[in-house]
């Protein structure tokens, strides 16, 4: 007999991710499919729940199996009514009532989170927080995203808007944020940050091996800085190692707002693993108060992609107390 | 019949200040004594012990209306064994089981926590935070002293040492810190960086109205800069600005951290009123981002030196569960 699962719906502006997890955090079966962002919310919502409800009959599973759903959805979303307010990737979706649609659809309570921190409890859960306290997840993506369990809970803020630790101002007066702030880390120490500093620094003359590729007007993306940077690039090593110190910086501020057990670094920039962590870790070491007893450990996340769907299952699971 | 109360105690270096506190947080009596800080820890605890049961007697309260006591102490303390790990101020402690040896005097249950969050909890209680949500006090005296509280209760983190938010790194290598970091917050916005920052600048050469009293020798505090700063002295308005402009940026990562309902401003500096809060929020203003639905109300904390023992008696409150 297949074992209880919950089902993780890992909702994005191009894909959507299902998966069928076991409350060890492993996944049992999962599929796909594609988000159609033009197409009105309830037609989106309907084939989610199609696409979960056609899962659970390919893997046998009986109703009584399964323990609930979980979703990470895009957001900004209102947690007390369950509602996505809107979305920059969704333009024709305003206060959505996801979590009651799609909990109607599919004949079972949704645990509802945004998609940062459904990776960040995946990876608390089941991942590099695995067994472990208080918990932070920084993804280095396209801008900077961040989760924070505290007490085995996602950390939502009276505004429902806490855990942007993108947008700590770690350079006063510094590089401006599409935001409207100045000096915000992921300026300097996100996935497209270092890719897009380096591109500037060669445009404005600077000499690089990447000065090619720019100049033939390829994109570069983080891969590109960290390959150049581990081959010797001036270049992108410093902006690298500039990244990394940024990186180092958070994770001071971060061990003396939380002083987790745990910082985990995550998303496209973490896939040069040791290049990136041992450099955060040693800049760290180098930035931090001389008290030894409340250091968090640095670490680097061990999901990848899957972290949303894990972490949404994981939501479920913790909802249904089981 | 006098109304149940709680038993608060704000154990200081200094002085230990015992109040009885009503469940809307007014004092109903109070008293102090002086901290014998050479003297063994058992004879320090016998007398804050003492000073408490002769409140409670002189009160004419009976046992059945004390709901139980609260005790802010200094630390680091371990909040799980209850002692307190060791201290700068109390130079013979170490790993005292504190809440254990008041309790056995007290013959009640001693809620227990350390002096910052205790006065964070006063604050959020009875003060400026009084019926709001997810709460931040920042406490400008020698340095910047904190505390957190999310979903009504204070935020420890895995170390017992969340919290320290006057070590936010606000300047990459700047000012060093007695911590060992260098550009923490508490070297730019505290009550004694603001007087230390004045009087190098004076012992450096530049001028101000203040300039004959650190030539003279005499202490200048932050009272001292503030009032020179109103009346136009520009060294002095210099300096307090660039306090103001740091306390805003450390509004804006506490806004991006914990996105709490309030953070208020508390300790000497604050004494300044309008004159520290209007800049600070203008500040804030200008520097956080466009998205207004998350932004933290800034305000002035309003119980002064009582948010100690009122909060301590709040902890108590709490824990009684009435």
């Amino acid at each position: 007999m297949t074992p209880c699962v919950a089902i993780g719906i890992d909702f994005g502006g191009t894909n959507v991710k299902v998966a069928l997890v076991s409350d060890g955090g492993q996944i049992i079966a999962k599929a796909s499919g594609p988000t159609d962002a033009k197409a009105p919310p309830e037609s989106v919502i309907a084939e989610m729940a199609d696409l979960a409800k056609s899962l659970v009959k390919s893997a046998g599973a009986s109703a009584d199996q399964i323990v609930g759903a979980g979703l990470g959805s895009p957001g900004p979303l209102d947690f007390r009514r369950g509602t996505v307010v809107h979305s920059v990737n969704l333009p024709t979706w305003e206060n959505v009532p996801i979590r009651e649609m799609l909990a109607g659809r599919l004949g079972m309570d949704v645990a509802l989170d945004n998609d940062a921190n459904a990776a960040a409890f995946g990876e608390y859960w089941a991942g590099a927080g695995k067994g472990g306290g208080d918990f932070v997840l920084l993804t280095l993506g396209t801008g900077l995203g961040a989760g924070v369990v505290v007490d085995g809970n996602l950390l939502h803020g009276y505004h429902d808007n806490a855990a942007e630790l993108g947008h700590m101002i770690v350079v006063p007066d510094g590089l401006p944020c599409g935001c409207g702030q100045q000096g915000c880390v992921e300026q300097y120490a996100s996935a497209s940050a270092v890719a897009r500093r380096v591109k500037h620094a060669i445009e404005s003359g600077a000499s690089s091996v990447l000065s090619d590729c720019v100049d033939g007007g390829e994109a570069i993306d983080s891969r590109h800085v960290a390959q150049a940077a581990s081959d010797g690039d001036p270049l992108s090593l410093r902006i690298w190692d500039e990244a990394c110190t940024f990186l180092a910086i958070a994770c001071v501020n971060i061990q003396h707002t939380f002083n987790p057990e745990s910082i985990v670094l995550g998303g496209g920039m973490s896939e040069a693993g040791e290049f990136l962590l041992e450099r955060v870790q040693r800049e760290f070491l180098r930035r931090t108060w001389r008290l030894e007893s409340d250091r968090p450990q640095i670490r680097l996340a061990t999901l990848g992609y899957d972290a949303g769907v894990i972490g949404a299952a994981g939501l479920a699971w913790k909802r249904s107390g089981k």
